[in-house]
């Protein structure tokens, strides 16, 4: 099996010379008459330039084919290789990434799995974010928690910069949060998730995967994780452990350092698409074009299709709010979570009203709350 | 204590504005009349701007002021809070980060403790790497080593992008290449580290920490890490971790998708000096000037004073054979790894007699070989 990727160059680079320098100098490289012995061995670790096309504004589009023995099924060997060196080599950038299907991980729940623990059969389930990011009690969690999951959100997230401060520890705002969540469940039978962020530092544990495992056997019934700050490394290390048996929603932070500038980096769909996908997300958040950031709704849909070709739930971000809704429906259906940060926090007639108009909107257009 | 980061925007932004957006968007946000009784705390984690300036280019450089408590004294959570989110609203880069000196990690071992193992005084050390990169046997990696530490190499290193191959496996690379320093160490008195290449998966190991700890346990003698194809927090981890106790070697692999383009990501010196220093890397590879990359020489002096401020090895590498050695000593001086790729691989003569050059370059320049 090979690994195909796309790289754009823009018009006043030798596109088809630099295709042939990726293919040679990111795999086994050049050699001389002293490895003869070697060379089945050599040839067979190369890769190879199998497309080459230039665009009508004069960019250059180069397909590379890697040999699926060069990595070891995993992310950041498949980075190394076809971006490590080379992405310090000048202007080109990955546009895409198409790896074997049974390549990598997938998720443990994704969008079956996360459905089937919230209840929610059809409807897009509801997402709120705790609001302002820093600075609150953990009893300001609890209340604020309290009020809008017995309004009906199916979920809540720690903003994706909260740590474990002294004025708010992870694992007390773990605790008071899981009592709430326990009550609205014993009241109306809903179970509400609360992705809490993972971090480096808790307790004993000085790394993801400790601080992750330790969340979890303290009744975290889900995880956020700001992958590209910590590294894919970690997101895969959750994924692939028996312990970690709870919900993993990845974060975008950090991901426009990576995926914004016009002729360098790795496309946001290879990123937040490709790379989540295939290192076992169960759901990934993604800048939506609905906010003021005015992200390229191509790019999105792009992310969309690539988070759901493997069954990973689509969390768009940005300007999510009820009027919004009939557009998302339009352009997502059903099979996608309507992250709401301001649009509920900061709705004007509160936190309570801000997740009755989301079901509102939903109901207005679908008839069904479940 | 703060953290002060500097982002650089280019003429079209409006430079103050986005400063104040950064300073309480990537901090506590916004906030209602209804967290007043949270507004001592709420204050203390608003970042702020300190300063702005713009340069003659057009340029507008704004500092803002992070207050340390806001993050865990590590990169991930430093990096969510710098640029997470703000990375995806557009043209803007990190170009410097400040951090308290006590902030992070420092190198086990570093300058000092690399040429106490090494027994190598004052001269800079000389390394080089396995080539071609991938598809040699475990006895090709084996006499290349016994060749050129014969021949007086002080370092070793895999190619980047090998990883755990059928026709080489990393564990037994690793043991028949010990066995060859453990012959040049009992008959040369000299100590050779091998920096072997550490991935995800190794025998039972699915993750970067569990390989590294293997590899040490198996006899590896230094380690070599892409730090950011697997994350800062994969090295944060080996380096506060006692039982590797042997030198990281960070390598800059994909330093270029978040690092090379103009108007976005985190500046070179950011990411592979600053970083790197604060995470615990004992020596960093990052590119030079001297080869045909053309890399900006002021950016490869900011990354070698930073890693020396935390007795941090340097090493430049691109371009580095024996002819560059003595420009090499007038920037660096003796503090520098000498790390030569097909400057020892493919020299003309053979490899033997491309250390000797080396050491030629060294003692024509110096009069000294220790």
């Amino acid at each position: 099996m090979t690994i195909e990727v796309d790289y754009i160059f823009p018009p006043e680079v030798d596109a088809e010379k630099q295709g042939q320098i990726i293919a040679v100098g990111q795999t086994a490289g050049t050699w001389g008459a002293n490895f003869a012995h070697r060379e089945k061995f050599l040839h067979s670790h190369l890769g190879k330039v199998v497309k080459g096309v230039t665009n009508p504004e004069g960019d250059s589009i180069v397909t590379v084919a890697f040999p699926e023995a060069n990595v070891e099924g995993d992310i950041p060997s498949l980075l190394t290789m076809i971006f490590g060196k080379y992405s310090m080599a000048g202007a080109a950038k990955v546009l895409a990434v198409r790896l074997p299907e049974n390549y990598g991980l997938r998720p443990k729940f994704g969008i079956k799995g996360i459905r089937e623990i919230l209840g929610v059969g059809v409807r897009p389930p509801l997402m709120g974010i705790f609001k302002p990011a820093l600075g609150l009690s953990t009893e300001d969690y609890a209340s604020i928690l309290r009020e809008v999951a017995n309004a009906g959100l199916d979920i809540i997230k720690d903003d994706e910069i909260m740590g474990n401060l002294e004025e708010a520890p992870t694992l007390i705002r773990l605790h008071v949060c899981r009592q709430v969540l326990e009550e609205v469940k014993e009241k109306t039978g809903r179970t509400v998730l609360y992705a809490i962020n993972v971090t480096s530092k808790l307790g004993k544990c000085s790394n993801p995967l400790d601080t992750a495992k330790l969340l979890v056997r303290e009744g975290a019934n889900a995880l956020l994780l700001n992958v590209l700050s910590y590294g894919f490394s970690v997101l895969e290390s959750l994924a692939a452990d028996p312990e970690i048996n709870v919900p993993i929603f990845a974060h975008p932070a950090l991901a426009g350092a990576i995926c914004a500038a016009p002729n360098y980096g790795i496309a946001y769909p290879v990123v937040l698409g490709t790379l989540m996908a295939h290192a076992g997300a169960d759901a990934v958040l993604y800048p939506a074009s609905y906010g003021s950031l005015g992200f390229d709704p191509t790019e999105e849909g792009k992310i969309r299709d690539i988070l759901r070709s493997r069954d990973v739930f689509p969390v768009p971000a940005a300007g999510i709010k009820p009027s919004v809704v009939p557009q998302v429906l339009r352009d997502y259906g059903q099979d996608v979570i309507l992250m709401a940060g301001t649009g509920i926090m900061d709705y004007p007639d509160g936190r309570e009203a801000g997740v009755k108009a989301f079901f509102q909107a939903l109901g207005l257009e679908l008839g069904v709350r479940e």
